[in-house]
């Protein structure tokens, strides 16, 4: 199968003027310049175990662009580029950012994408990358210039097959865009071409719309700010929606499985009735009630000023946050393996007492799929239960009994979302526009240099674009261990939600007010002209201390 | 409760920014104007009827805004405005138009928004509007500044009712801005209020994301343009997903219960591979199974060029436009009133050949849902039906057997979604602003006139604003009757998608293509600045005959 590429005569009016704009560049990078390292770096945690694992890699400098000439040689390189799991708007720029790096500062280069991700390295299926190409996909959404995978190059088998490839192509590098997972296994490639001897060196570039891979030379991950721009309009047209119809309570789930970021900075921007952040769900190891009473307390709060209407945020991850939760299904998967689910419920007593008052707890549809549709290893589902419409059941049970009691006199309705697929593959915003094409450009600048397992690194992005840093931060240096299977495996820890960080305390201080007064704030369309079209995301504004 | 108004120290960038920008006026309206009354008008069916029904304002003729001085007083009115039924976005703007109209045109002159749609007409709640109340909503999407409701005045006491309130407040004159029934029942009350020599004039105002109601002299309804685009810009990055991933066929289930033209303007601007219009399978007289069979062809064929993915639109109306449906509907009302569902299933016997063999068709979620959840008058409740799920069951289940027989060798993996609340109460777009802006301008006008029974009509779209023609049609020219209960009952017939006119010739002109082929579109984020920003909905232009 041939990648067809696209074609811009089949544009809308906002993708061509999206495709006509011109990318601006950090100076330090548009100009002559030249690498400084620093100093030797360590490791996130377990540096011993990591210095062993990365024998090779272990310890080496981050790096940082600085206006100079270092001299290099304009001699023309090989390089491949391949895209590794979800999609995040602004992967195309990434492309075509080290695209560009290499037609203006290494003549004759050439440049492969390798196609439907890491799978493309290891069985060498590839595009060669001209500017006919390329073009179309520039600050357009999507992977489908050269697609995405989910597989991963790390038995040594899978080595041997991306050592076969990098040498069939002569590669000089290769830039591997992705998540914690994919930047992991960039560097233990990194490490693997660098133990052959291989002159291939690997770049990795910070992609999720989760915006978990981060740290402090990694400000972001790309794609995080269009996203929840996306999920914020939606979020905010329903809030208006809600306002005016008086009777509605719009339950919203939102991308994001591991962490809140997503949740918490479309709050930020919307600023919802009900915002549940999982970092602070599993904190203060809160059960499934404490949840549903939390969103019911509010609920009838507001009865009380009036409002019978309000817009509540989940993560997607909720329930994986939630202790109890864990250890229902672990017990369910045990008992689903051995025993024989009766229809009169004595299959129940083998729960212990506390997983028994919860599975009692769930709404009635949600202990049907917890039974019956199990994945091929036979374990419970988590992934597929739809936590918005379970927590309106459960609300609504709740709910009930208050206006039994007397203490709540409305009638409830539950509207649930999903907001998703509508995220990851939007055009652009200005900001990972931009963004991207820089981390692109400079991955391009340090594999000139001869740079391997750093993560491309972007910074001072609260400044104008401009005034951005560019640089590469090693990847070791953001490694832990894990222990799976008996042995050490390499992490980049994914970065939680901070419950003593900037966008949190923020969120924290605010959220009451949301609660019971309406706050609500409509974000409206990703503009890409005019004074609001280069606005960060609320949560990079506030971890870079550029809003109060 | 009183309505607290909005404040807009909430607002967010955009927000501000589009209550910041001036709102244009046609020429004819800005400057000084006589009204010139046309040739006396009929109905659109069976005059002799509404003559009978609307005695007063039978052939009155309608009316057209032209140069000149006509030499109206510029008494001070006293007007009330009042928002009906689903929200759209524009709404704010019709009452800021006439609100300018007033402080204008009118000095002196007060204007009351009714609360709570026409319930608030009936108990009399109402808040008067100031400039500083007015002023936050302008360009904003919602209808929360008075909202909305779905009461319909139309009994004798109701009637009454009215015109207490109208004698209370004085009333010179009431905008009612809603749909066909609105405008319906906005006729009915001019003819009563007429009939009564009171001096209220009613003007009605055409809304509906739906887009169904319009005819010659009514172009559009508003919020049909702002929907449709926040639509598009969601079905756009879809189908970038669907490309990027390679593996999905989204299902999208959009609003227009009664009319598809929400999902032919979508497939109009973003191209998909499957769009399904309710008015043509009512017309070739399709069954579930037909349908079922044309998703399932386009799907094998696509396989056949290597793309296991797609996008297919649905019309939430779809089941009410299948004849067999509707039958299976009807026989099992009648069933479920009088007879026990036994679980060996002996009543499905009861059931007519064709019948029994469609609900065996259905899905089994489907066939409980039909069995187990009825609305308080004990009748199944189709529209709790979602549509695209059923689909994405029942191709599912056709493909299986497709593979069985070797004519099918992929895995299908379908994903629904409803896009329904996330485009009612968007910010609206320049043209829905703007035409909003002069429709309620132009109500003014109107009603300065002394007319009654008529809808703001705005014409000329396709020009710049400055040359857009205003005037108004005579409601009862829009009218036919339909008989219910023994009686004739006036009705605006709501506008069905054309399948000789223009955006559906143009449509069915490109859907083979669209279905082969990958031509997706992605209309991005409405823009409200640059080239894009005044773009007209496709089906508004290809109506108006300025695209080919």
């Amino acid at each position: 199968m041939t990648t067809p590429g696209r074609s811009a005569s089949e544009y809308s009016e906002v993708q061509h003027s999206r495709l006509k704009v011109g990318l601006p560049l950090p100076s330090v990078i548009k100009n002559s310049f030249t690498i400084v390292d620093g100093p030797p770096s360590s490791s996130s945690g377990n540096p011993d175990e990591i210095a062993k694992l990365f024998p090779c890699l272990f310890g080496q400098p981050s790096a940082m662009l600085k206006p100079g000439d270092s001299g290099q040689s304009d001699q023309s390189l090989k390089i491949g580029v391949v895209l590794s799991g979800g999609q995040a708007p602004g992967g195309h720029n990434v492309i075509s950012g080290i695209f560009d790096y290499l037609q203006n500062r290494t003549k004759g280069s050439v440049l492969y994408g390798f196609k439907g991700g890491p799978a493309g390295v290891m069985n060498g299926k590839y595009v060669e990358l001209t500017a006919d190409f390329v073009y179309p996909y520039r600050n357009q959404g999507g992977f489908d210039m050269i697609c995405s995978g989910r597989d991963k190059i790390e038995t040594p088998e899978q080595f041997t097959q991306a050592q076969e490839t990098a040498k069939k192509l002569d590669l000089d590098g290769l830039v591997v865009i992705g998540g914690d997972d994919s930047n992991t296994n960039a560097c233990l490639l990194a490490e693997n071409f660098r133990s052959k001897n291989m002159k291939t060196r690997v770049i990795g570039c910070p992609k999720t719309i989760d915006g978990d891979l981060k740290s402090k030379e990694v400000p972001t991950s790309f794609g995080f700010d269009t996203a929840c721009k996306i999920y914020a309009e939606m979020i905010g047209n329903v809030m208006t929606d809600a306002r005016s119809t008086g009777k509605y309570y719009h339950f919203v789930r939102l991308m994001g499985r591991a962490a809140s970021h997503i949740t918490l900075e479309c709050a930020l921007q919307t600023h919802p009735n009900v915002t549940i952040i999982g970092e602070e769900v599993a904190a203060q190891k809160q059960t499934l009630k404490n949840v549903t009473d939390y969103i019911t307390d509010i609920i009838c709060k507001r009865a009380e000023h009036g409002y019978n209407y309000g817009v509540v945020l989940i993560p997607e991850g909720l329930i994986d946050f939630i202790p109890e939760v864990q250890q229902l299904i672990s017990e369910l998967n045990e008992i689903l393996a051995n025993d024989v689910v009766d229809e009169g419920g004595i299959w129940k007593k083998k729960l212990r007492t506390q997983s028994q008052q919860l599975f009692d707890f769930l709404p009635q549809a949600i202990q049907e799929q917890l039974l019956l549709e199990r994945d091929p290893h036979g374990n419970v589902q988590v992934a597929k239960i739809e936590t918005e419409k379970m927590l309106i059941e459960m609300v609504e049970t709740a709910l009930e009994k208050k206006k039994k009691e007397g203490q709540y006199k409305k009638d409830f309705n539950g509207q649930s979302h999903f907001f998703g697929y509508e995220g990851r593959c939007g055009l652009p915003s200005n900001f990972d526009s931009n963004y991207c094409y820089a981390l692109g450009y400079g991955a391009g600048a340090l594999l000139q240099s001869g740079k391997t397992g750093l993560i491309s690194s972007v910074g001072n992005l609260g400044a104008p674009v401009q005034d951005w840093t560019v640089g590469g931060t090693a990847l070791t240096s953001l490694m832990d261990v894990e222990r799976r299977h008996g042995k050490f495996k390499p992490v980049i820890k994914k970065a939680m939600v901070e419950l003593e960080g900037a966008p949190f305390k923020k969120f924290e201080s605010m959220r009451d007010d949301w609660a019971t007064k309406n706050r609500y704030v409509s974000p409206g369309p990703v503009q890409f002209v005019g004074a609001t079209s280069n606005d960060l995301s609320h949560t990079l504004m506030l971890e870079l201390g550029v809003q109060a």
